[in-house]
């Protein structure tokens, strides 16, 4: 689902000072990203501390949400409207170059910064959480039970624009110095990939409810991925 | 490489609010995950402001090294001794429950807190580059030149203190409340897993020089993976 809204906004916190030909700004390369993850790093700053904590998210349109007890000290830090910074790493491969110095390795990334909104309203509410589950695994959402007044009452939703945004990507082979060349020794990329394995079913089902799991589970792979 | 000094420290900052059946304190726990894994996500206060920014590491005993340009806004941040979360995720699968508030993901994470000391020493530093090569991908440093006089002058290389850390980990079936386990939908665990495909030989090596990969490249998989 891509959305219509305004570009991406620059500011001097996206701005690629490094490297700025890794950097993509169009909301489309930034939406593929998020869309293929769905376990970011959430960013805040705790008395003058960073911390840097990994959740899962969803995204809807141009919104990320993140959900979380109301008994955590992070979510209620983001619920109060604390400056935040949201990255998302896509791991696509080593870069094994002839120098120690320019090995690398092919990523995608995105940092968001802002602030999270509380999501108050009880439908937008079910709908965040929803998308959440949606967002990593698709077609899940609507086969199981949606959260309940106590479950809501509990659980904090945050949704986040998608506007101060970048991305970052380094793809294709080493790039090392010419005279480097000659070096008796392979180079080039190692791809990486995430693959799911066979499904594990609860052992808490009753017997009368076992069976295989939907296409979806044993089909299972990231859009894009 | 397990090292022998004194156990993990736990602080405020480091002890789990919420669900601190999941935490780990040991040396051993907290290196296996960070030896499993090779990129962590740097945090980091930039006026007021988190910034949170991956990067590949190494661990030499209870030490763990990052680098980079030193013309990099962050590499100089921390270099100049900003305080900075390290963070280090693994996801391991997915836990499908059900309902969608008791949706989770099994992870082992491990988070630290601290500050990096510049790395000065000419020898240190070549070591701390080697360290970084060699964790990502094992066997590798010997082989390819090692950094000359200007590559070390505009690398940066920092060393974190695998002091004030904690490890959280998440692992086995949903856990649905016994009012739940009727509802008719498959529930259970999805493991994924990061594979390694076929290597891509760097198109800009000469003909003569044209060979298989080695066995580090073509079996590669992480330690504990």
């Amino acid at each position: 689902m891509t959305s219509h809204r305004d570009p991406i906004s620059s500011t001097s916190r996206t701005r690629l000072r490094r490297k700025p030909d890794r950097g993509r700004f169009d909301r489309a390369s930034i939406e593929r990203i998020l869309d293929e993850g769905f376990v970011c790093h959430v960013g805040v700053v705790d008395v003058q501390t960073p911390r840097v904590i990994p959740t899962c998210y969803g995204r809807a349109a141009d919104l990320l949400y993140l959900h979380g007890s109301t008994g955590s000290t992070l979510l209620r830090a983001l619920a109060a409207g604390t400056p935040l910074c949201v990255t998302v790493t896509l791991v696509d491969g080593l870069v094994l170059a002839r120098t120690q110095r320019t090995h690398s390795v092919n990523y995608r990334s995105v940092v968001i910064y802002g602030q999270a909104r509380l999501v108050s309203d009880p439908n937008e509410k079910a709908r965040g959480l929803a998308a959440i589950v949606e967002h990593v695994v698709p077609g899940r959402a609507a086969d199981v039970r949606p959260p309940n007044r106590r479950e809501l009452a509990e659980t904090h939703v945050l949704a986040i624009g998608i506007d101060e945004a970048s991305a970052k990507v380094r793809s294709g082979p080493p790039l090392d110095g010419l005279e480097d060349l000659e070096l008796p020794v392979w180079a080039g990329e190692l791809p990486l990939r995430t693959v799911a394995d066979e499904p594990v079913p609860d052992p808490s089902t009753p017997a009368v409810l076992r069976a295989g799991p939907p296409v979806y589970v044993r089909d299972y792979r990231r859009p894009g991925g």
